[in-house]
């Protein structure tokens, strides 16, 4: 069983008629009832304005996934939340970083660059998928067509992804690195651009798809461990070489 | 001209007679030593006991590639400076991270990782060269070793490096990846190993030849130009398109 | 369930007793004897003395992952049966090279390199985990010894790994990559280099376990599809466009 | 002083007269006209058509930075010439694939996949620079248009790129990765999408700028050396470990 928690700022939806419409129960509602009918996940949500940010240490204890919509109020996180989170990610924890995400202390974090981008709201994009066989790729087209989305063009500042799964192709000519993959410690990363508030794309059977394919991908193959310091083997060469000879 | 600052916490050697009589100089005398000669380089030092840790704004903003040798004091150096470096590196300054610098703020807010390692004192080391067309490693031979150096072992806990270019071999058992590179931003970082305080290691040839070729590998090649946000070009997917069909 | 042809040589072991003493059933039959328990694999063995060097197109249309394990009788295998057996790992077959495969015709045409490295026999080697969470990597611990086996050092002549898993340090003083992985086409590959025919190897308890994981990794996900040339979808761009701004 | 040699089918030149107007004297005269005056370059031009096929072993092994331009004649190249082009990339030599020799013998031997991707005539294509600091987008723009470019797309049956520098938009909805670096043995290898034959691509000054900067990427670091076998050091671990004890 995969527990899985999706956080949301939860901002958009409730300030702006229009996000209301497009998501009733928010952002992180749309993701869990589509996440929820996999028989081997198990799903929570939480939201900024919960107590201790929805993410009190029993639940990020718990957590072996978390997927991170945020936008308006990055800032409000606070960083010894954030720096927790890191932790529990470099332990073995996979994150799931969506969207407007990029610009969340926590992404910004791991990834160690600014993660800037250019952006344009009300695009035409189109999805092609680059690494086929990758497990994040499984049931998803060669491309597929999002008719209303938010550009994020290129350069996006991030360190090479390791894996490359989708690139974005924007009608008015932009492109972007729209599915990487990173590995940081222990714990795997995926980010995934599709997903304005203002537009269904969570809606969308093939951006659900990739969602559920990258929940199972980044879950932790071991128990997730938090990092402890440099350890110092106290062991002469000579006595680890004869150990060696010896066997 | 390539204008370079040699950064060292500077202690070990006032502190300890043993480190003092193999630097005298100090490990930044030292390796300033050996980089002045080079016709197209600028060197510079700076430690942590200057004013402002020997690294304000004007030594920092004429700062093509910053060497930085860290290891008791770490936590000494203010957040603030760490932070004022790491954009100046994501804007394209180079940066070559030395032995125990693995554990400096600053690596590790590039990184994103914890950047442990397992380590045991006074080892043997042989450097071997993975990459023997890389720039770093012009005039390195295949392999190289140092009679005393400190273990540093696997796994080091480090983003998957984008270029490995040595190996490090240990007497008592070990193996570590001992020359590592990143492009973060649009800075370069190189890491290296061997370099521990006691040890003549920055007196030996090919680790002198390996840090000259480092610096002229991480200048950067445009002006450094410190990160802006995310531009929001105003044009219309519309106008963009026929922008394009025009030409 | 995953279909597994292990294939072999299978020449050392009946010219050279001591190598029949180690591996009476041959090292295919060995291979066999470990893969064979786990419940979601079907392991067949195949050998260059059978027809069709055992490869016939009935058993290489029906096999998910191929072992291969050879060493003096290389270019006994044909040209044509090779490019068959290149053009289904592009298709999505998984493949597991061993140790002196390094040097198949197979592995060399998928990496495109000389795959040339240093050896010499009868060595020490302690094998590193360099990513502990890597699928491949699960249940091995963080160092395993191997008291007698060939040393493959650096450098290794091979493409960048796109993951590289394990690290091989040996008492002579070499280094190795000892445990890569790549992405071709749609299939997935690994090399491991422990494996000498005189030596006990595949009857060490972690080696077994790092193949039985491989075989997992290797596994396709999507069903295997020989490559076929470029498309050329007849579409106009503006047809394209129009298609786009439809929906 | 880097030696280039401009290796052109030229073909459609003769054969089209459309051709032959964009090209009057061949796609490899253009390109040998603005690459002759930089001043560190000494640039030759070789074709199909002439004596082994323009590159007789004085030429091959007189040649720093070969270009490769084919495209209706790849299979008219003979095996044994595009294995000694093969070896000498492998022991240095630079090569910069053009166009539609991403089918090129020389290419997928290099690269081991099929290497093939989808196409359409006559689109319009913008170039993306993704990694603004490499050395061959020194002075390339964020992005570019050509207004008529052959639409190559996703998925490109590459290794996945050590290094992507491009991305290619195209105006008809597809993607592609259009500038990508790679390094086989100890030459490296630079693969750039536009040069349709019948579009004035290499008449474009970024274009010109790009091939340029990629000519001076690639030229080897050390002489040339083609690969030998693997060599069999005759030291037993102990004088080895010995060895680095008395040092």
């Amino acid at each position: 069983m995969i527990n899985v928690t999706v956080w949301n700022e939860g901002l958009h939806e409730k300030s702006d008629p229009a996000v209301g419409r497009v998501y009733p129960d928010g952002i992180h509602g749309c993701i869990k009832q589509f996440l929820s009918p996999q028989a081997d996940f198990s799903v929570r949500t939480a939201t900024l304005s919960q107590r201790s940010c929805g993410l009190p240490d029993k639940v990020l204890d718990s957590t072996d996934v978390l997927l991170w919509w945020g936008h308006m109020a990055h800032d409000k996180v606070p960083d010894k939340l954030v720096e927790k989170i890191r932790q529990r990610v470099l332990g073995g924890m996979g994150l799931i970083v969506l969207h407007s995400g990029h610009h969340s202390k926590l992404f910004k974090a791991l990834m160690g660059t600014t993660c800037n981008l250019q952006w344009r709201d009300a695009d035409r994009e189109r999805v092609w998928t680059v690494e086929p066989t990758h497990p994040i790729a499984q049931g998803v087209p060669q491309s597929f067509d999002l008719p209303q989305e938010e550009m994020y063009g290129e350069r996006f500042d991030i360190p090479a992804p390791e894996k490359l799964i989708f690139l974005g192709w924007f009608a008015g000519g932009e492109v972007f690195r729209a599915g990487c993959c990173w590995q940081r410690g222990l714990g795997r990363i995926f980010y995934f651009q599709p997903g304005h508030e203002s537009n269904p794309t969570y809606h969308n059977e093939h951006v659900q798809r990739i969602l559920i394919n990258a929940v199972r991908w980044a879950a932790p193959t071991l128990p997730v461990q938090l990092p402890e310091g440099c350890p110092n083997p106290q062991v002469t060469p000579e006595e680890r070489y004869r150990e060696a000879s010896a066997q």
